[in-house]
């Protein structure tokens, strides 16, 4: 065995971050990880005064955030659970430290410009900028497994990114949608995928005995789903709803098919692309996925019905958004780049 | 003033029931309603056992179901709050004694026999039930006001039909969508409208945080929509979940529109359509209703956002399932039927 | 039929001041209210940006707060559902201008001084406030009916001490609590009673799946409580809790009998102290209030369990911290005030 | 390190059951274990059928009880997770094979028989049964480490009960409650609690929004309170509430000490008393638990608030109550039986 990686993270105060500690903390490869903030960020002194839940074992220092302090301490891999704006300033120099990254912001998802703006990015140096977005490695364990494996930086997916790429990518690469006719995902999300902050929107009266859709054509996430699937914009129409749960996405994926199938093959369809993927399971129609089941978990679910007509397809994908969908995932990509097995820590 | 007029409630105590009855109990033109129950329905004597919150007024007691009764007792009109069987069973020999009858089950909704399919109703006497069937209106009042006003059966909508209905009618009326593209209706409902019987599917640590489609491309109310609408079955493509809240149900409903369209000619549509109709409430864009702002109401709450390509429409429908979705509807034809202000008794 | 009343609300946008409005609109002896916000406050036009819930009966504009304005407008009765320190301090203006008040804050609850310290006032002109308190009148209509009948200024109780004193006063009055052991009343509310600004606290991801006791041996309400009960504030233990539900109070109130007593005895003593008051129910034994049988009413609901040694008694009482709590106590006052039935508007 | 223990569980299909199943199937020192029901139980053929959540990892097939089927399979220890009837007439000739037991069930609970009446045991055979009786531990890990090491069967204390009797037995061993004024216990528990049966009361509407008090004076868990903490049941007076969530206890515990003390001579009773203690974290003032921060753990969160005048202590005690206050709980036992780490397969 090895000397064990020794990890940091900063930003471990938000609830991805949070989660994303529970875990390396537990992970058999690693050392304790080093728990850093930002100046302006959070006064705490350490992470149980955020989260009673944490203590019990011992503290959890939080320190101020510095490439030297990462250095001195031997980081060889930084998680960022950080805003995007943060994260896109960071990762230049960070990068330069020879530290490798895992990003859980959306600083580096997209490879197309023009899906870029909607994130407002000023780059000091649009050069640097550009050339590491060329190494940039988006996350989804699933469709890049290898070039993850040698990745300097890379850009952890959105939640509801994960859920709805993950529930159509197999038909998509097999060519088996009707593109033409289009594609919606209705997604729901439970309230800490919209983060830690106390908005109006967060409030609980707010929240509770209701359901809210937002953001309709025009989310943040749009972007990496069109890219990853490979759609243009209009060929995609997602539309986020604000569940009264505290977390869990369901996405409800309706796709018409581009010829007459069976539910069979739609079911090998899915079952021959996830072949060996220990964090997807496809279920066997008709029992369609719940949002409980993936709870807790870092599986991706997945199931569908087929009508009639062997031409309407609905997709159903869950995951828990902050642990496939955030936490979990940076750990399983981690355990990719580092060699070990896919599953370490997340069981 | 004239007299006021005698209701009875058959099934008070379900959900519908019994929204319905506290209804009636604070309608102006209402003498008290005459609570039935069903020789082997509930074996409370009073409904305030059932619900306590009723209590403070006096007794609501509940008597055996009979034609005879009602007629002693002066019944002019006869809510159902049961079983769709045993409403198709009951309402020849209501109709036959002169007592107009509103159903709030989905016995008499289907003009098509072939959407009836899925009720399986076993008629004893199957002319009859077509007579019957031939005078049946269905009773969404902002669709027939006319052909209510004098119905002597009123078939009330299903809660889920009342949503996708409201939310689609001004374009399909219209002519507007491209219905070769297929329309969608994403739904959600609250818990009461999956009925008060207690089954593994409604205790509270299955629903709570927790969602789940269910029924896709075979939900009951799926015919009344496109019968309503004027769609094919095929051309509607319907998914119900279960929401973690009491009441509430959001319909967000994907349209491709036959012709680009700017936002203002598609709200002008919606408000012309609805212009005078007292319990729908047409939302300006960008703002999209949420299930909180129509619950304990009769509104039917409707919202868009088109997308900038001016073809693709997402619509947010939003009602009480209990009122709009049920009783309150009930209480609005009633109010047709008796040609008193829509609002009364609803405010 | 007289004149209406014309009434203001200074606090609209708040919860328990919108849910007054609502009451305040379909108030049969009431003109339209006149609603009023403080310059630094809510930025809103119209009360149906904040709770569009209220759209569809024409608009809810908000003015700016003045004497002169009321004046113009002719308004009778001020409803102030503002912070202790702003009620305070506008209070002796107001009064001075002829206009009556009820004040939903606890500026002006407290008789004793030695309680009013956790409030923090401070009184510009301490002597006017003291003569002011002098006439103000605690606004709990089941033990001051009269005072309230002639009051300039009516002190609206707070939601936990409306409960807990209504759960108590039959017994404290007729002295069969047995003082020296204690009581204890564990509390539990929804999250409205914490107010509608969005804090760590009030965020739907630290409340739902969670309880929380908070402020032990020091919430504010604790003062009314024993100035009403006649208790010192060493004899009652007080524990409010946060409920992952959006409105309602349960109040489990622990005493010890002075004698040993009967069930029968005990709902005795209950039922006359509250014969012929409007809003507070007495559940007979084994029946217990819960907290869904009084959401959406004005109802006190109280029930109670007798140990078998005939001496420790169980009492459990329950609002809806929002209208027997705030707004529907207010609008019960207003009633006494003006001598309507004290169920007007409220039904 | 030795051959791996062979386990099985009998009711794996209901809440606690299932949660055991999860930590016994991740226990470094088991065996798969050997899933049980009952003839007239279950129909399921797999464990995933009833709990989706745990596909992906295999079957977990569901046999037939027989003790004939346990020894072929070398069975050391089975764990009853079933009514204290079935355990109460199963467990002799289970001890009878040489197999020990964990019992989750309250049937061996009760060492005095005035506590015992409320379940209605029918031993056929009273003379075994009280043999039997004489050996069963309570176990409470914290209380008797011991006992439990050497046990045959292993009575797992309620949830109520781990709660409750944790929080108190400090200043109870300590003698420093002034039992004559008697003690309160106002506990709060999520609806898992109740069991995965489908009833009036576990109907998700029937819960939510909604709080409820049950059982006042007789809930079952009293008789093991009262007996672990050497009161009489006169001297606590114990209030369960049913919470809308799914799962965690939080009791408020209200004492009198006997003698005026300080904050730190309490928390120093707490923290000496569970010195060494795993399991059970004690707070410091002011911070209090909350049922958030020790959900998914085996954590019994212990903290308090004492009045100035040294004398009224309220005491709150949190647990998650299918962990500590079940399944957790169990394992502990198991782990203190075998000679484990006590932690171990609970992190």
């Amino acid at each position: 065995m090895g000397a064990k990686i020794q990890t940091a993270v900063l930003g471990a105060t938000g609830y991805a971050g949070f989660e994303l500690t529970r875990l390396l903390v537990r992970h058999p490869e690693l050392q304790k990880p080093l728990l850093l903030k930002r100046e302006s960020g959070s006064c705490s002194q350490d992470l149980t005064e955020v989260f009673p839940a944490l203590s019990g074992n011992g503290g959890y220092p939080l320190e101020s955030f510095s490439i030297e302090k990462m250095k001195r301490a031997g980081v060889d891999l930084l998680f960022l659970a950080t805003p995007h704006e943060l994260s896109r300033s960071l990762v230049p120099d960070v990068l330069k430290a020879g530290i490798r990254v895992i990003d859980l912001s959306g600083a580096w998802r997209l490879r197309q410009a023009e899906h870029r703006a909607i994130y407002q990015f000023e780059d000091k140096d649009a050069a640097l900028a550009s050339e590491i977005m060329d190494v940039a490695v988006y996350g989804l364990p699933e469709l890049h497994p290898v070039a993850i494996k040698s990745a300097a930086l890379v850009a952890n997916p959105g939640c509801y990114a994960t859920s709805v790429i993950l529930g159509l990518a197999p038909l998509a690469k097999a060519g088996w949608i009707d593109r033409s006719r289009g594609i919606i995902s209705d997604s729901k999300s439970g309230v800490s995928g919209a983060g830690k902050e106390a908005t109006a929107r967060t409030h609980f009266v707010s929240v509770a005995d209701n359901l809210a859709a937002y953001g309709v054509f025009r989310h943040r996430h749009l972007g990496e789903m069109v890219e990853q699937l490979g759609l243009s914009a209009e060929e995609l129409t997602f539309t986020p709803h604000l569940l009264p749960i505290p977390r869990g996405i369901l996405s409800t994926l309706y796709v018409s098919l581009s010829q007459t199938m069976t539910a069979s093959e739609v079911e090998n369809c899915y079952r021959k692309f996830y072949e060996g993927k220990r964090w997807v399971r496809v279920f066997a129609p008709p029992r369609l996925p719940e949002i409980q089941y993936s709870l807790q978990s870092n599986y991706c679910d997945i199931g569908f019905c087929l009508a009639d007509d062997g031409r309407r397809l609905v997709v159903v994908s869950c995951i828990d958004n902050l642990l496939k969908g955030a936490a979990g995932q940076a750990v399983q990509n981690m355990n990719l780049m580092y060699g070990w097995n896919e599953a370490e820590g997340l069981q």
